[in-house]
C-alpha cells in the first residue's frame, strides 16, 4: 500500500478518538446490543473462523511456530463458544458509565461529587491468542472507550475474521465501525505509532510476555496499564493452623504453574519450620515439584540449594524455593524486598500478625488464610479481566470495567459566586 | 563534596524508601503530633525563617530576579502564619490510610475488598514558593508518604529553615528524618536523578509553569501526576437565565485573572448572543478586560477579532475571548477540541442540556450554573491540594490526600482453595 504504517495508525487513531465522543455517550441498551449482536455474529460465522484460522495456523506451522503458539493460536470449537458466552457476560454486567457518587453541598452553595466516565481510547498489543480481541473490545465497548486492537502478526487472518463479527455487532446496534478497529498492517512500526498517539489514545494496555511489556512500556509516550512479573509468597507464620498452612500452600503452588498467581517462594517461620516443612515437602515432591531452599531448610529437608536468583525468579513452573525466614518482620522485608508487588498471603491465626502484613506488604493483593492463586478478576467478582495491574497508579491488581474508566468532578449550582457571600 | 549528584539522589532515594515503610504504618496520632510539632518549631522560629529568607531575597535581588518572583520568594509574617494554620488543618484531617471498602463474600468463601494505602515515596518539584515546602510535606506525611523535596535553587536557605522545623516535628512523633528530605544541592541534575528513580520513586508532583511540568514529564520514568494549561470555558447556553450567566461569567473571569479555573473563552449560543454580549461586554471593559471575538461576535460588539490562537491560549490574564456557536453539539466539540479538559461549565436550566454537557465535555471538571473559577480542593472540600491534575488516569482534578494513595486488594479466607468446592 502507499499511504504509510504512520499515516495509516494515525488515520486509525482520529477516527477512534472520534469513535470514542459517540461510544462514549452510547445508552447502555445500545451497547449490549452491540455485545449480544457480536455473540451473535460469532455463532453464525463459525465455519468462517475455522477457515481464517486454519490459514493462521498452516502459515505458523510453515514458519516454525513452536506448537505450545501453535495451541494458543487455535480457535477450537470451545474457544469461539467461551469467546460468545464472554461477550454475553459483558452484556450482564453492570454499566460503570455516568454513575454518580459522594454529590454534596459545600459552605459556598455549590454541590461537588464524581461522575465515572470512559478513558477514551484504549490500545491492546497482544500476542498470540485471537480470543483477546472480544476479551478487549467486549470490555472497552461496555466501558464507553473506542479501542484499537493489534494482535500478533500470526494471528491476523483469525482477528480478521473475529472484527467482521464485532463489527456486525457494532452496526446492529447503530455504532460506528470504529469503535473497535483491529491493525491491519503486520508492520511492527504500527506498535511503536500507537503508543507515541498520546492526541488520539488514552491509555495502553499491553497483554503478553515480560519482554512485549517492558518494550511498550520504555518507548510509550501514552500511559500504560502494566502486569510485570508475579512473584507470589505464601508466609506460613509460627501461628498458623499447620494443617490448613499446607493445604494453602499446595494449592497455591499447584492450582496451576503456570499463572501469575502461583506462589513462587514459601517463607516458614522458624518457630514452626521443623514440623511443618517435612511433610510439606513430600506432598510436593509427590506431585514433582521440584524445591529449593536456604541453608536452614537444607538442614530440614533434602533439597537443592537456593541462590540470590532463586527469590528473583517468577517461575511459572514446577519449581518453588523455600526460606526460613525469624519472623513476620523478615517475611515482610523479604516480601517486599524480592517480591514483584503482585500477591502475597499469610497463613496466621493470630489478628495482631494478620493486621500488620495486610498493611504492610506492599502488593497489588495481599490475602490472609487463602492462597495467592486467587489472584483473579472473576474470583474477584469484577466479571472479567483486562489484566491484573502491577502498578500503584490508577488501577492496581485485577483490571476490569473500572479500570477502564475514570472519575470526573461535577459541579453543580445555581448562580453561586466565588469569593461572595453565599445565597 | 566529594559525592557525585547521582550518588547523592541515590542516597536520598533509599533512606527515602526505608522511612516510606515506617511512616506507612504510623498511626494516626503520631502523624498529626509530627505536624502539630512541625506547627509549633515554625512558629518559634519565625526570626530564623526571616533572616535564611533574607539570604534568598538578597541574593536573588543580586541575581536581577524579577519582582514578581521576588514577591512569590518572600516569607512574610502573614504567609508564615498561613503554613502554621495549613499543617493543623491537615492534621484535622481525616486520616485516609487503612480505610477498607466494599469486602464482600465470593462465591468461593473468599472475602474480597480494598484497603488505602500510601503511595510510598513522592518526589515534589518545585520553583520559588518556600511555603510549598510545608503544604507538600504535610500532605504527604498525613498520606504515609515519604517525600523529597527538590525547590528552586533561589530559595533553598527558606528551604532548608523550614524543613529544620519539619524535622523537629518528626524527631518529636519518634519518625525517622528521612520521611521528609529537602534535595540540598541546587545543581540541575538533581532533578534528572529524581524523576529516573522508580525503584526509589513512586511519583512525582511538579508544581511550576508548564515549561517544568513538560520538561518533567518528558524526562521521566517515574509516573509523573500534572498539571498543565487551564483553558476554561463558560457556555452560555440559549435556555440560560441571562442574568444569572452575566453573573456567573463575570466571575469567572475576573476573580483571580491568575488561576487556572479563570474562563479564557466565552462561548455564546447565537439565540442569545444579541440580548446577552453587549451588556456582558460592557461589564468586562469597565473591569478592564480586554476582549477578543469572532466574526459573529464582531456583528454585535466591538471588539478586536480572535485568531485560531486565541482558542488555544489560557491567558492568565485580563483578556477574554468570545464565539458565539450555533447550539450545544457546537459548544462541546469547541471545548473538548480547543480546551485543555481542565474545567468548563454550562450556564442553561434546561435540564436534557445540562446532562449531556456534564457526560459529554471531557474535562476534569464539568460545571453547571457556576463559574470555573470554583475548581479547587479546598472548594471541592478536599480540605487542601497538592495540584490539580488534567491527567486522565489515577487523579483527575484537584488533588488531595486521597490522590496521593492507592488502593490495593485485601482477600480473606479461612482455608479455601480455588478450583475445589467451597468448605
Amino acid at each position: 500500500m502507499t499511504e504509510s504504517v504512520l499515516d495509516y495508525m494515525t488515520r486509525l487513531g482520529r477516527a477512534a478518538r472520534e469513535a470514542s465522543r459517540v461510544i462514549g455517550r452510547a445508552s447502555t441498551a445500545q451497547k449490549n446490543r452491540a455485545l449480544h449482536g457480536a455473540a451473535a455474529a460469532l455463532d453464525a460465522a463459525r465455519l468462517e473462523l475455522v477457515a481464517a484460522n486454519e490459514l493462521d495456523l498452516a502459515a505458523g506451522r510453515a514458519n516454525g511456530l513452536e506448537p505450545a503458539m501453535l495451541e494458543r493460536l487455535a480457535l477450537t470449537p470451545a474457544r469461539i463458544d467461551s469467546m460468545i458466552v464472554g461477550l454475553r457476560q459483558v452484556a450482564s454486567l453492570p454499566d460503570p458509565i455516568g454513575a454518580i457518587r459522594d454529590m454534596s453541598y459545600r459552605p459556598s452553595g455549590i454541590q461537588v461529587g464524581k461522575m465515572r466516565v470512559p478513558l477514551g481510547v484504549v490500545g491492546i498489543i497482544y500476542e498470540s491468542r485471537p480470543n483477546v480481541t472480544i476479551d478487549a473490545a467486549s470490555l472497552c465497548l461496555k466501558s464507553g472507550n473506542a479501542t484499537i486492537l493489534r494482535g500478533g502478526s500470526e494471528a491476523i487472518h483469525s482477528n480478521r475474521a473475529i472484527a467482521v463479527c464485532i463489527q456486525r455487532g457494532l452496526a446492529e446496534a447503530g455504532l460506528p465501525p470504529a469503535v473497535v478497529q483491529v491493525v491491519e498492517v503486520t508492520d511492527r512500526a504500527a506498535v511503536g505509532a500507537l503508543i507515541t498517539m498520546p492526541e488520539y489514545v488514552d491509555v495502553i494496555v499491553p497483554r503478553g510476555g515480560k519482554g512485549l511489556i517492558e518494550r511498550v512500556s520504555r518507548d510509550a509516550k501514552v500511559p500504560v496499564i502494566k502486569h510485570l512479573d508475579g512473584i507470589c509468597h505464601v508466609y506460613v507464620s509460627a501461628q498458623a493452623d499447620l494443617a490448613k498452612a499446607q493445604r494453602i500452600a499446595f494449592n497455591a503452588k499447584t492450582y496451576r504453574y503456570g499463572i501469575c498467581g502461583a506462589m513462587e517462594t514459601l517463607l516458614v517461620d522458624q518457630a514452626v519450620a521443623a514440623a511443618f516443612l517435612p511433610a510439606m515437602a513430600e506432598q510436593f515432591r509427590a506431585k514433582g515439584v521440584e524445591l529449593r531452599g536456604c541453608e536452614r531448610t537444607r538442614a530440614l529437608i533434602d533439597v537443592v540449594a537456593a541462590t540470590e536468583e532463586d527469590w528473583n525468579t517468577e517461575y511459572l513452573d514446577a519449581i518453588l524455593s523455600i526460606r526460613i525466614v525469624d519472623g513476620l518482620d523478615q517475611a515482610i522485608e523479604h516480601i517486599n524486598h524480592y517480591g514483584s508487588h503482585h500477591t502475597d498471603s499469610i497463613v496466621t491465626e493470630h489478628q495482631g500478625e494478620a493486621r500488620r502484613f495486610m498493611a504492610e506488604v506492599d502488593s497489588s493483593s495481599v490475602m490472609l488464610n487463602t492462597p495467592t492463586c486467587f489472584a483473579d478478576g472473576f474470583e474477584y467478582g469484577l466479571g472479567a479481566e483486562i489484566g491484573i495491574s502491577t502498578d500503584k497508579l490508577h488501577a492496581r491488581g485485577p483490571v476490569g470495567l473500572e479500570g477502564l474508566t475514570c472519575e470526573k468532578y461535577i459541579v453543580v449550582g445555581d448562580g453561586q459566586l466565588r469569593g461572595q457571600e453565599p445565597v
